[in-house]
Formats: C-alpha cells, sequence, structure tokens
C-alpha cells in the first residue's frame, strides 16, 4: 500500500441567519483559496420570502453535479470517450409527526439515471460509471453513512451535542 | 399510530454538460410548483472554468443551511426563543488512488458548531438541537446510510448500473 496516493479534501462554511428563514453561508475551500457564497431561503408556505433556493435544492444539484464531475474526470484518466452527459436525479423523503410533537424526516431513495453521449461499449460505460460512483465524495458518504458531529455554544463554553 | 400525519417531499434534477467541467442543473420541486437554475464547475486545477461553485461547496450550504432551517422551524413549534444562529461547518474527506487507477473517495467527519443567540436553558436550547437533527433531511440521510441507485441508457433501454 506503500504507492498509495492520499488527498485530504475539506470544506469550511459559516452560516448566519440573515432573514426570516434565509441563510447565507459562506463557504471556504482552503487547499484551493477559494470561497464562495451561497445562500438558502424557504418559500412563503414555510415561512420564508423564497430569495434563494431550500437546502434541498442545493442538495440535489450537488448529488447530480457531483457524479457528472467524476463522470468526465475519469473518462479521461481511463481514456473512454464520452461528449454530452444527461443525468436526472430523483430524491425522495418522508417526515412524520405525532400530534403536536416535531416532525423527524427519513430518505426513501435516490436514484440518479445517467444518459451518455458515447461511441464506448456498454461495459466500457458501465466501467465509468462504477469508477465515478467510487470517485464521488457524496455518494460515498451516502453509502457509507456518517453521524454529524456537534456542539453547542453555552457562554464561553462548546458542549458536545 | 393512526394519528402519525406523513408527508412525502421529492425533489427532481436534470444535469446536463454545459462547459468544459460545468454543469448546469435544473432542479424542481413539483409538490411546491418551484424550481431552481443552479450549476456546479471546477477550478482551474481541475479543469475547469470556476464560473460556478463545487459541488462540496453546494453541499456543504445544503447541510449547514437544513439544520438552520430546522432550528428556525422548530423553535417557533417548541416555542424556544431564539435571536440570531451561527453554525459554523467542517467537512473532512479523503480520496486515495494507486498508482495509474482512478481515485476512491471516503468521508471522515463533518462537524458543526452551533451558536445560538437566546435566553433559553442549556437544557432547551440542547432539546431545540436535537429535534433539529431529526428535522434535518439531509443529516437523517447521512446517519441512516443510503446506496443511491443507478440506470445507464443503452439505446432505448435503461439498465441497472
Amino acid at each position: 500500500m506503500a504507492d498509495m496516493k492520499r488527498i485530504d479534501v475539506v470544506f469550511e462554511g459559516i452560516g448566519r441567519t440573515t432573514g426570516k428563514m434565509r441563510n447565507d453561508i459562506h463557504v471556504d475551500w482552503p487547499a484551493q483559496g477559494e470561497s464562495f457564497d451561497l445562500a438558502t431561503d424557504e418559500g412563503p408556505f414555510h415561512g420564508g420570502d423564497g430569495t434563494a433556493p431550500p437546502p434541498l435544492a442545493l442538495f440535489t444539484a450537488a448529488l447530480t453535479g457531483c457524479l457528472m464531475t467524476q463522470i468526465r474526470a475519469f473518462a479521461k484518466r481511463l481514456k473512454i470517450e464520452i461528449g454530452e452527459v444527461e443525468v436526472r436525479a430523483r430524491l425522495h423523503w418522508y417526515c412524520e409527526a405525532a400530534p403536536g410533537e416535531p416532525y423527524v424526516s427519513h430518505p426513501v431513495g435516490f436514484d440518479l439515471d445517467v444518459d451518455l453521449d458515447s461511441p464506448a461499449s456498454l461495459d466500457d460505460r458501465m466501467r465509468l460509471l462504477d469508477a465515478a460512483k467510487k470517485g464521488c465524495f457524496l455518494e460515498q458518504t451516502l453509502s457509507q453513512g456518517l453521524t454529524v458531529g456537534h456542539r453547542l455554544r453555552d457562554g464561553e463554553d462548546w458542549i458536545d451535542a
């Protein structure tokens, strides 16, 4: 395993409430020296002003875009010729609540249909998609599962929560 | 359980390649009649033109914004008074590759530090954060884990991939 090459990828975000339901989130990718100003909001139905997409819309774009990016990056590396790529995504959750209780949400299933404009054989296209799935940071995180860590500020202290 | 109220939440996306590494992703939330035009790109280091944030920046904003949205929604429901909310996120992955092979990515850990401007007791703030974690669609998906389904188009057929 001495020849394995490892790269750490760290993103940092600072989110602040800036409207009734709007959040402005400054995202840094320190290793690349890149930063991005993003925002989420909710529509009037959920008490927001609709000034930005809801978090799940950003997530849908992130998941779809992550796989598409890996498909193109790995096509070059595996020397599999592709032209345009179209991916259709369907992400399904449900939430449920007992009367008077906060709701609890659950994933049902996420499905991505991939259409590659490519003269490559089905075998090669399957090999490419397989590599892209394994390279996709978000799919790998979802399939391996991960419990997010939390701390809550209490005065000058940070309490594990 | 007859009194449980269930709501299904479905987001759909169509992603298309529109630049060297850019993807334009049209996201629909059919139940709300809302749609959002989003995009991802990569910087020059990864062969892109830097015209949009990378997928992991959208994801960082989605995860941070999702928890923040639930904190505010549940604060009302639980009658816990809060003012401004600040969340600092740190998302860590790594990828590794054997020589000449495509890389495989792995999550290391995601941490969210939550600072609530609130006169509520620590117990109430902890209770609010706990409800927000259980309501947050993305945290719940991550903690339960989920294998994304894929199909690859082959002529007029769709092959499970």
